[in-house]
């Protein structure tokens, strides 16, 4: 049995690339989706595809166009999802992927330190399960494929 | 025909008290929900509930269990949600608010500062309308019932 | 009972007060929803709401958030969509919220001439009702009333 | 993992086969599927099948039974829609394509010249990606597979 | 609390009016639903509306348009179905109607002599609850209401 | 704004009465519905109204019929569950009412003593609230409509 | 792109078998589903597993919990219904399974007779295609995979 | 055809495992999922992924919100639900387990002895089949499949 996982969370380090290797290491049949890790490209999508727009909110309103496509097309095929908080960055997109997951009835494992704990915890309620590292994550996902 | 408005955002100022009043002036026949808007008495409504729990995080957690009970009733009777975003507070509950409320179908009207446009760009996109102010907001609505 | 009827078709002349008359004099407990019926407030709403655009096209996708914020919660609220087609105009809106009602499990009535059958073929066939008139149209939301 | 796109638009010429030569081209790893493409043939199939019928409406509506239930079966296999609008015909079906596509939640490529922008406004602004080509709407593809 | 009934059935005797007035009787908060109860009107009503069809099946299909707009319409409204099978009829539109209404959640009463057990064996088992005539119908009703 | 709250629970003691006098007493715009709470007449009703069963396990599920008749229709109307559980009494019911309402989308309010905290583990985690007495329920129902 | 076609329809014949026989000569990747085609063991499966039923009635009952396990299942993973009406037997279950098949939004292929026009008006309305031989419910399946 | 099978109960014995056996004797095609077998590691899991929590209910808290992720993701790859009562435990999990399932439109074998028929008789009617032993519902199973 396969599961395909949604990384929810910021694209400005290469968390999921290091999660990534902590699945292979432990060899699980989970295949990993998620937005574009590349945080320049994922800005410049809009106007790479579409060429130059206006201003700034032009520009982001055609990257969010072609990020949106995307990270529904993978939302929607996928089994569960793994959103990490973090203490940088606004995150509004680690908490939208989050909800829209939950009202799809696709199950969230929440990653944050306790330190966010107050502004998460409506999130953190609805998620399925909440964790500290993404070490903690990848236990929970074994722990469905035991 | 009557309209049921939830108004996702920060509960930390009267706004939402603004907006009803804006709403009450024209005579709209608009109804609005949302969550709890006296701060202290969401964060304190678990134990004031539930009584004393061990520590911050179970604090929040019982918080949450009735800010969601709340939240999820009333955004079901909802017909669309405005989502405010500041400059202020995480912000994570009005970008779940928003998210939960495009995924179940329901339109969403955001309002946002033009500052605060590369953050909430997907969320943007997914979003029906984005204005800036409340006052273009109640515009919006006011359309619908034209 | 009421059955609330959402009238798609375009908006470049006054068909829909034309129905409201028929189903007036009827006396049917019937209620009309639908898109701006004013076909300059139509096309400027989110000029008139968000602010001059860049352009043209701009101007258009302000208006349709608007437009479509309207007709989305309107929809929402139909029990059956009555759809006319004519002559005039591309009416690729009309053809959207037909279809978007047909997946929606919302019965259709569409409208049209016998000279446009070809064209509105798939679509008929997707339709509960085809019929010439809006006078048929009518008479079929009245059997659903007997 | 692969993605079923559903090409939508007119069957008048060969658009869809140039799609799939840029497609193979990358070697994506992307699976094509859409109306019938044979002009004469979708509109003959229902009297191929089913006899000769009483006249042309009647042609129509049984090449749109056949015409209908294949569009609907691959619709429900797709991933993601391409909806391509031109300059000619009436283009119904395909405005009727990327309605149904949208309510059911499968995002929609949208292509079509800035001429169209006005007529196609509320479809576009429902659409998730807007491009004006083919080679665009193949990049937006690419990114989703990234 | 009032609720919805949708009367299924065969439409050659008054069956639904006697079943009106014991509901009448007993004072239940019940508003019946259901097909056109006027056999020939039910036949008719393509042809009375749309003109005359080339031929029976034609008919017959015009007329199913009109009668199909208003089961929808009412079923969709309804909050429970009586389904009555007697011994003459075809009653593949009963059939259908219960199919309907129990996909749709909205629970079945199915009213049956046992001399047809066998050929209604799986619709009953589908079905919530399973009589022998419309005043256990009836009782069964009462009994959501006390 | 008015609440249906579905009572879950077991029905050999007048705890919905007292819970309706509690809500009476505060004036809350709050109407309950639930299982029949008579329990002799709902081991009874099945034979009641559709005569002698040939032993105990046709009788119950005769009976069944109809409880889940009742119980259906009011739990399509619920916006919100109250789940009690007790020390006595296998109470599946309880657990399957509780469950079918949040596979529904409709929180669920779950009230047991701590004592049976592990039993009810997996369930109370699916609830949205979680308190041991229903004057902690009545509370949380209070707090939605503040 | 293989097809699961269900085959609704009476199981007193070899047609299921004479249909596969047709798919298999012309090579097309299409897997049939439907109810048990030995009739024989379609009425006695309840009591092969259950044992002895107390009559007639609860023999029916416990085949149909069979049978309708069976056919649940099997609908849920099809494509498409192909419902075969004939002049004999009551066809009960034919008109279930198309209907359920519908309103799950699997188009269906309704094979019958002209002379069954009439009975069969409302649910020909409602399926996707209608044809009177099942080389013709071939011809429309092929059509799907051209 | 493959099916997927959950087997909701008790995780006190190996009940599981013996199923699995004759299944895997009769080389049917059949992969069965459930919740943790091992039930010190079911309890144990809040505590082993997030460390030593406050007290019992905390940490049945934190093993739930394993649990739940397991079951919720299993469930959801599920065709079919195989549910065990027996004599001992509350099996309020099985009964929670059952009901989303049949919420969730997967057809439920539930195994129980006469003697639970009483407390059982809503969630048996709500059931598809109720037998008496594991080795019937391996029979039901495979009645599916023939």
């Amino acid at each position: 049995m396969e599961l395909v996982v949604y990384l929810a969370g910021q694209i400005h380090d290469d968390w999921r690339e290091q999660f990534r290797n902590k699945i292979k290491e432990k060899g699980f049949p989970i295949q990993t989706v998620g937005p574009q890790e590349n945080h320049d490209r994922s800005d410049e999508i809009g106007e790479l595809i579409k060429g130059t727009q206006p201003n700034a909110i032009y520009r982001d309103e055609a990257a969010s166009q072609m990020n949106n496509l995307r990270t529904t097309v993978l939302m929607n095929k996928a089994d569960v999802v793994v959103a990490l908080f973090g203490s940088k960055y606004k995150q509004w997109n680690t908490a939208m992927d989050a909800a829209t997951a939950i009202q799809m009835g696709k199950p969230v494992i929440l990653v944050r330190s306790e330190e966010f704990h107050h502004a998460l915890k409506e999130l953190s309620n609805k998620s399925q399960v909440v964790v500290e590292t993404l070490d903690q994550a990848v236990e929970a996902l074994a722990y469905i494929l035991e």
